[in-house]
C-alpha cells in the first residue's frame, strides 16, 4: 500500500501514480490522503500527516510539500517501524514519523537520501524522484531499505516540531495549528483542560464548552475536544475561523472563568 | 468493495480509509463517491446517494453527512438486498436503500444500530464508529449482519423522503432538488412531461425543450431530461442556476404553452 | 487498469466507476487523472492527457470532456500501442494517443466507434456509453478490440493538434497552453531555448531564467523549464498567471536579451 499526499491539486498526482504503477510488479493499493494541502506550507502538511497516517496499516507514505524542489535539499526515505515515509528533507515527514514510531516496537527512525541525479525535471521531483523511490521501497519492503540501490543512509535530517501549548493554572496559551475544511479552529491546547468545565474564555470572550457541535444552537460558538484530541473552537453549523477571527499560526489565549 | 461519501472535504476521509484498511483482512476496493457534499445537508446527500449507488455492484456504502454527530442519534447499518449502507440515523441512507431494494429480489430493509460506546472522539464518528462498522460488515458479509457483535437489530429508523412534484393538466409544480457542479438545475419533475413538447414555460418564461445541451446555441437556456430522469433547467456551455436564478429547495413552476 | 478523466466534478465520476465495476469480472484498478478539467475545454484536457497518460503502464484511459454530448458526434475507442483511449470524437484523445504511439513499437492508431443506441440518457454518455465501453475493452483486452460487439472500426476521426511555437533567431512566439493549479503559466515554447541564458524578455519585460523556483526570492518572477519540457513563467511562492497577466490561449513573446 502506498498513500499519497501533496499540495499539487490536479492532475499532477496522477503522474506520480502512473510512475508508481509502471514501476511496481507486486500489486499496490494507492490511497490519496490529500492533494490540496496549502501550497508550500510544510508545517500544516506535517500536522495533517501526523494526525492521519497512524490510522493506516503498515504502508509507504509519499508526501510532497516541497517549496525547495530542485535545490540542494535532500530527498528522503524515513523508516518508522513498519512504515516508510518518502518526501523532501524539510521536516514535513518528521512529526508523522515520530508518531508512527511510538506505535511500533522499534527503537529509532532510520533515514536515507534518494539519488535524484537522473530526475527528468528540476521542478517536479514528485514524479521524477519521490514516486520512483516510493515504488522501489514498496517493491523491496520497508525492512529492506538497505538493499535499495537509490538509497544511502544519512545520519541526520531536518527536523520540524509542532509546538506545544503553555499550560498555566488560570489558563493556557496556545496556537492555531490548522483550520479544517469545516472552518473548525484546531489549537495545540490539549483537550484535557476542558474536562469538567462548562465554559472557557477565548481571547477574553466567554464560550460554552460542549462535547458535540449540537451542544449549542446552530450558529453559536463553542469550545470542544476535537478528533485530534486538542481544543477546537467551532461553530455549530458554521465556521469557527470566521466567528473567532482566528487563522493558522495565530496565538490563542484560553482562561478558566472563576 | 466499500464506497465512501461524506461532507468532510480533505483529509478526514483518508483517516476513514486508514481505519478500514487496518481492520480488513480480505482485500477491499475503496471507491470515493464524493466528499464535497454540502455541509450538513442531509437531503442533498440522500438524493445523490440514491442516484449514484444503484450503479454499483453489491457493496458496502459508507455515507456520513451527520450534523448530529455525538448526540444520541443512532449509528446505523441498513441491509438493502445485496448492499449494505452505513451512516447516521438521520434519513441520509433511506432513499438510496429503498432504490437498491427495488432492484433486488428481497422484501424489506433490515436495520441495525452500531455500538458507538468506544468512540475515541465525539466529533468524528466517521473515523471512530462508521469506518470500523463498514470494515466489520465487509469482513462478515452483507448477508451475515446478524453475526457482527457491534450490531443490534433495530425496528425503526428515521426516514427521509425526497418530495414528488405535483403534476397537473396545464403544468407541474416541483422543487429544485440539487444544482450539480455544471450549474444544471435538477428538479423533481419527471422528464416524461417534456415528451413531444418544443418548449415549456419556466416560472413564466418560455424556454425551448432540447434533448441535448447542444440543441441550443452556447449561452442559451433550455429544459432537458437530465441523466436522473428529471426535468433539468440548463444553459448550453453555462450555468443554469444563474440563468434561472434557482437554488436547491426552491419551488419551480412549469407550464405547457398552448 | 482504467484511468478516468473528465470535467464532471463530483459525484458523476462515481457513477462511471459503479458502471465499470458492475460490468467487469476481472479485477480492475481505477485511477483518477482529474475530474476538474475546465468545463467543455477540449484542448486543455487534451494537453493534460498527453502529458500525464504516458507515465502509466498499459491501460484503458477513459476521458470525457464532451460539450457535444448527445449530438451525432461519434463515441470512440482508440488503440495506441498497448493502451486504449475511450471518449468523444472531438479530438480530446488524439494528442495523448499520438504520444502513446510514439512510445510503442506499433505503427498506427486504430479507431472504433461505440454503439450508443442504448444510452439511458442523452446528457450523460460518460455513464451510459463511455464507461460501459471502457469496461468492455478492459474485459476483452486492448489487442482484441475487433472482438468487442459494441465497437465498429472507423477510418477517420476528428483530430486536434496542440500548436507549436514559432522559433526565431532573436526569440520565440508561442502561446499559453494551460495555467496549472500553482498558477504556473505553461507555454508551448520548448525549454531548450533557455539553455545557457541568464535572462529572457517576456512580452518586453526582463525576467531571470532559473532552474528551480527557489532560484529567485519569494514573490519574484522567473522563466524556467517546467516538468512538461516547455518554458514556464512562474513566481516563486506565488502565481505566475497573475504576475504576468497571462491566460490560456494568449500569445506570449519571448526575446533573447543582447
Amino acid at each position: 500500500m502506498i498513500t499519497l499526499a501533496s499540495d499539487f491539486g490536479t492532475p499532477y498526482p496522477a503522474a506520480m501514480k502512473g510512475v508508481i504503477l509502471a514501476r511496481t510488479e507486486t500489486p499496490v493499493d494507492l490511497v490519496d490522503v490529500a492533494h490540496d494541502f496549502p501550497r508550500g506550507d510544510v508545517r500544516t502538511a506535517a500536522f495533517w500527516l501526523r494526525e492521519v497516517l497512524p490510522y493506516f496499516p503498515p504502508a509507504v507514505h509519499l508526501a510532497v510539500v516541497d517549496p525547495g524542489v530542485g535545490t540542494d535539499r535532500n530527498a528522503l526515505v524515513i523508516r518508522a517501524g513498519e512504515h516508510a515515509l518518502v518526501g523532501p528533507d524539510n521536516g514535513v515527514l518528521l512529526p508523522a514519523a515520530r508518531r508512527l514510531l511510538e506505535a511500533s516496537e522499534t527503537d529509532a527512525l532510520s533515514a536515507f537520501t534518494i539519488d535524484d541525479s537522473s530526475a527528468e525535471s528540476a521542478t517536479f521531483h514528485g514524479r521524477d524522484v519521490f514516486a520512483p523511490a516510493a515504488a522501489a521501497v514498496h517493491e523491496a519492503g520497508v525492512d529492506a531499505l538497505e538493499t535499495v540501490p537509490s538509497l544511502t543512509p544519512v545520519p541526520s535530517v531536518v527536523d520540524l516540531t509542532i509546538p506545544d501549548a503553555r499550560l498555566e493554572e488560570t489558563g493556557a496559551t496556545g496556537e492555531v495549528l490548522v483550520v479544517d475544511d469545516f472552518g473548525n479552529v484546531v489549537t495545540n491546547v490539549p483537550g484535557a483542560v476542558l474536562e469538567g468545565r462548562e465554559d472557557v474564555r477565548v481571547d477574553g470572550q466567554r464560550v460554552p464548552v460542549g462535547e458535540t457541535f449540537a451542544a449549542v444552537p446552530p450558529g453559536e460558538k463553542l469550545a470542544t475536544v476535537g478528533s485530534h484530541g486538542f481544543v477546537e473552537l467551532d461553530v455549530n453549523d458554521g465556521r469557527g475561523d470566521e466567528a473567532f477571527s482566528l487563522a493558522p499560526g495565530e496565538v490563542v489565549r484560553l482562561e478558566w472563568p472563576i
